[in-house]
Parts: structure tokens; sequence; C-alpha cells
């Protein structure tokens, strides 16, 4: 049998009704380790600094201690990066992701792969 | 060490950029099933009729057959039910969830339970 592809999948961790991580927010969490700011971080994703202060703040309040710590002194404008939770819960949250991906004796998931299109048909005109 | 709750996940499968399957769209089938029809499946969910019959048309666009078929003759209004496929899809994608959820070794799943809120921090209303 040929390799599987992998399956595009999203994967998101709720807290009550809130997502305290998904791909936008392991994303941002990246952008801000490697910018070392909210600001920076929500630039490089092009997205306001209100969005991804808002992101980052939903974050702090779904985990038990916050993901992402602004610096104190402010030497930078709004410097920030991640805390040693942050890092933890995004290594483990790509690394789930991987696992489900591509890990190997998940027979629900090779069989959902082969049954899903590479790309969905297209809606026929009559059907509009 | 106690053993750990589940953690609230969502999962969902892509086909290009529309979902082929999710929480949603397994309810809706599951409705299906249960109703006989797609308008009595909706009727159940709280959808209108358009609704649940674009959510069909996306899953049957996504997957290699149809997962709904309307019944031919009609002797019921819009009667329809799942092929063969929609029954195996649905029960790889609950089954999927379930060792997602619950299955064994799977430290990072166990790591990030470990670490999630039950419920999210309230936003102080200094930072509203």
């Amino acid at each position: 049998m040929q390799r599987e592809m992998s399956p595009k999948i999203k994967l998101q961790f709720y807290c009550g009704h809130e997502i305290a991580m998904g791909p936008g927010k392991a994303d941002l969490l990246e952008a801000i380790e490697r910018e070392g700011s909210i600001s920076g971080a929500g630039r490089a994703m092009g997205m306001s600094y209100r969005r991804a202060w808002m992101l980052v703040d939903t974050m702090n309040r779904c985990w038990r201690e916050p993901l992402v710590a602004t610096r104190p002194g402010h030497s930078r404008q709004g410097g920030a990066g991640l805390t040693d939770l942050g890092r933890s819960v995004l290594a483990d949250y790509r690394a789930l992701l991987r696992r489900l991906s591509e890990g190997t004796q998940c027979p629900e998931r090779d069989s959902l792969t082969r049954a899903l299109r590479e790309q969905p048909q297209e809606v026929s005109p009559a059907k509009r």
C-alpha cells in the first residue's frame, strides 16, 4: 500500500467556551518568541496589536500560568516572550498534532485520509 | 496521580479550504440517520433546511463518495440516510476523537490537560 498523505487537521483545545490553543494561537506564540514583542508578532502575522493582545490575554487566562510574559522595564516597547509553560504548551501542541497527522498505529486516521478527496468537487451550477 | 479529566478538544478534517468533517457535521450525520431526512435532522438540531443541506453538500463533495444519500421515490419528503461510507467516516471520526481525548500513551495530551484550567480566569475590569 502506498504511503498515505497526511490529512489536513485542525486541532483546538477549549477551556470552557474559550479556545485555549489552536493553530492561530500556536503561530502567534512562535511569532512572539521570534519577534520579542506582541506588537512585532502581530505585525509579522498581519494582525492588529489589539487582536494579538486579545489572543494572548485569552491564552493567559486559560492556562494555569501565563504563556506569555511582558518583560519588566519595557526597555523595548511592549517587549514580551514565552514563559516556560508557554514553551512547553507550544511544544506539546505541535507534537500532538504531528502524532495525530503522521503517527503510526492510527487506523481511523488512515481510513479517513484514504476516503478524503484532495480537493472538494466543485459545486454544480444547478445546485447553487 | 489522579485520573486526568478528558480535555475538551475540537477536531476538524479539511479538504482543501472546506471543512470535510467536524463536530457539527458529525452531529448532523447522526441526526440524519436517526430522523431519516435532512429536513428532520435540521429541525432536530435547530438549523434551517438550507443550512443542513449546505453542510451535507459540502460533505458529499469532500469525500470520495457521498456520505448522505437521498432515497429514490421520495415516499417521505426529502427522505435521506447515510451511505456505507457515511457510517464508516462517522464511526472513524468518533473513534479518533475518543482515542485523542482518552486514549493511553499520549504524554503531550496529558501534559496539556494538566496545564489547562477548567474555566478561564475572568477578564479583569481594568483590562476590558
